[in-house]
């Protein structure tokens, strides 16, 4: 793969706007999320994608979406795209699944002709690689379930599969208190785990359906039978992003680390707090810029 | 009492604006809260003043507001009771004991001359009666904590009073997720109480500083011991808004039953299913009008 390649469509589409940053691939990644669990698919991707910057954006006034109505949700993913529109990105990842389930056309309209990467995708993908054929248990918010996105991602890569979703919203809670092991959680995974199975359901794999759940892993991990594989939608997402770069040639081509930046649409101070567990280094509130949607 | 008895400022105020609603003594009492905790409050005005109407507006599409920041909140405050104003009220319950804590002196302003009750201050004054001089132990949200209102609303009346304020951010879900009782229910809320108490400190009252906390009062009862008091701020708000509106001569003046009006900012079927828990009898979504702040 040669990263400085330009396929023909981006060049007619640069001869025709030179002047359009849109088509820049030093512009920066845009990554939206309700609020700082996008952390962790923002992590992945820089593992991925080191050379490459990074904006992100934690609509943290308006969290949790995950409780919200669909119209709701639709419009503050629109105005936390159109934000990051006007810093100049060359593709959106949107990194919360509630947005990703309810919203993602309204995005990929929104943002044309540039991609928009969703996480359901992707997480679809990593699950049906796993377990072929097998019965997949997705845990999520209401709003994900209610909408069975996981379900029809998943039946339309493997038909043969069976899906069933659980909504988990003490979880996001516990992510965000930073109770990630010990029994509290351990006992609250249960419940939700038993609640899902009741009927002798037993999963092949769990899907971490909410960016907020990656942090319980360990605690699903002990809670959960050994068979249980257990799918996190960032690493194939990231992944997914990479892909769609390359195939662009819209990859950077600086040798430098890429930079990041934090956008936030409300507290700089939690963000950084709750952030840097999800991101898995401390961030400062210095590092976080408040933005008004 | 008489009910009827009109005082004098009343007087001056319908003679000079004998058309203005806002002095109506038939107008609805408004009760503003971040969601659905509110409807304790309300509960608790309707059993104090049956033949009031009451209009509620919960802004469910921005709950919660516990971790918010105070601008965030103040402005969400100020339009919610932009909304109540618009519909016609006489005096307006800020139910949320974060709004309370945040906002209640521009709220004052905005609804000026009219009376704006919060929580905070009939939760201290319940407090103090209960236990003069005493070891007050406060369960709140993070912005009501950080905040200190009920610090300083206790020292005020009892300069002798100890104060400490914990955040429970853990408890808001749980009353949310209807897991009011059992061994989750009680773990979590041992583990808050050990953190509160971790330097011996031994509370004589609890304070039930959030209008989710209510409903988790038989397993926070379970945990404490035997000697606390519980401190729910409901019952003395009631009794606040009753002694008000008695004397400024503006009860309503029918002898039939009080109507109920259910505003909310998103969601009405989870307006229902929810707020049904707090208001302890059921709601139809059919029951919530959808607004816009």
């Amino acid at each position: 793969m040669d990263p400085g390649g330009i396929i023909p469509h981006m060049t007619i589409l640069r001869h025709n706007a030179p002047m359009s940053k849109t088509n820049n691939t030093d512009l920066p990644i845009g990554i939206f999320d309700s609020g700082v669990g996008g952390l962790t698919v923002l992590k992945a991707i820089r593992t991925e994608l080191p050379k490459e910057d990074l904006v992100y954006l934690g609509d943290t006034a308006r969290l949790p979406y995950g409780t919200k109505s669909p119209i709701s949700i639709e419009r503050y993913a629109t105005q936390a795209t159109a934000k990051l529109q006007e810093q100049g990105i060359k593709l959106l990842v949107v990194a919360c699944n509630t947005a990703s389930a309810v919203a993602l056309d309204a995005l990929q309209q929104q943002m044309s002709p540039l991609p928009v990467i969703g996480v359901v995708d992707p997480g679809a993908t990593a699950a049906v690689k796993a377990r072929a054929g097998g019965s997949h248990l997705v845990l999520a918010t209401e709003a994900t379930v209610r909408l069975r996105a996981y379900h029809e991602a998943i039946l339309s890569r493997d038909p043969g599969a069976i899906v069933r979703e659980q909504a988990c919203e003490m979880l996001v809670s516990l992510a965000e208190e930073g109770w990630t092991d010990g029994d509290i959680a351990e006992r609250i995974i249960r419940r939700y785990l038993e609640e899902a199975s009741d009927d002798g359901f037993t999963p092949d794999s769990i899907i971490l359906g909410c960016t907020h759940f990656p942090l319980l892993k360990d605690a699903i991990r002990a809670v959960a039978v050994d068979e249980v594989t257990l799918v996190d939608s960032a690493s194939t997402t990231a992944a997914f992003v990479r892909e769609t770069l390359e195939a662009d040639g819209a990859c950077h081509r600086s040798d430098t680390a890429g930079s990041l930046r934090f956008l936030a649409t409300d507290g700089a101070t939690r963000f950084a707090r709750v952030g840097g567990h999800f991101l898995g280094e401390a961030l400062a509130p210095d590092d976080v810029e408040l933005v008004d949607l």
